[in-house]
């Protein structure tokens, strides 16, 4: 059995003094762990009858284009404001300092489309929670939510699960 | 067969008049034409012992991780300055009107890693060109560049062949 966590780089400090950045473009570059880990983001919702996956701009788009092309569903892209060209929906959501906005296209999904969030982590769950008001918005019925990391101590998984949607994860960290 | 440019959005005079833009959201979000593309686009690098994917922000991401998956093997970011939490190479290139810059990880690639590229669409080819060369002198040799989309009058991909990179797409547009 392979340690995903040993195919995570931390990097200290970063993005600024105090957080352990936890840098998931080792594992992704590994195929061993790359394939390990979009099996065990899949396998929970082997049974789920997934429409679609969404994933987020920008890790989201490679570990989620990765569980599509797995469950042979189509991709949803969560995307920054002012990004995909079509009509799109927005949601507004907010962050240590400030707000963000994020968009889908207004056609992304289907009346009653079941769709799987995926993104590589969730700390607080602002940007899970906006994505998933979005799809819901859109008319899907979102029917859980993987990543490959929790931060358990900033409360994003239960945040998510209060919110109906259940949530998975493959390794936790303490702290932040 | 199934035709992908039927799957592919065309939205007149995006961002600016005069321009014909093609949305791939639709092919990516519709199962079959996105399992077919990822088939197609790998299908001409069969056995070209591939080690790594590399894809570039965004769209490529979403693309080249269903592709490095496909394959079983890592995948390498091609990320916006500034985005990239570990040591990078940059490479600048010029736009329309000025210039940009991308970087990976100085560690992403191993010295003799054969790589293929993979976006969504080739246009002047200048993405394409610094993607390639920052990956060259990373230690890696660029096998081949994949994209959904040619636009054959810009002259991409006759650019990337004359690097001695054999360049492969799907469909292609006259115009731009």
């Amino acid at each position: 059995m392979i340690d995903l966590k040993a195919a995570i780089r931390t990097i200290p400090d970063y993005p600024k003094p105090g957080v352990m950045f936890r840098d998931v473009t080792t594992l992704i570059g590994d195929p061993r762990a790359f394939r390990i880990a979009i099996d065990q983001m899949v396998q929970p919702w082997a049974g789920a009858k997934i429409d679609q996956v969404a994933g987020t701009e920008a890790r989201g788009f490679i570990l989620g284009g990765a569980v599509a092309h797995q469950l042979s569903v189509g991709f949803v892209p969560v995307r920054k404001k002012g990004k995909l060209p079509w009509r799109t929906l927005s949601e507004e959501y907010e962050l240590e300092y400030g707000t963000d906005t994020i968009e889908i296209h207004s056609d992304a999904v289907r009346e009653g489309d079941r769709v799987l969030l995926v993104d590589d982590l969730i700390a607080t769950g602002g940007t899970a929670e906006a994505s998933i008001k979005l799809l819901q918005r859109a008319g899907a019925t979102v029917v859980g939510a993987t990543f490959i990391i929790d931060l358990p101590e900033l409360g994003g998984a239960k945040r998510i699960e209060a919110l109906g949607v259940p949530v998975s994860s493959l390794v936790s960290y303490e702290g932040h």
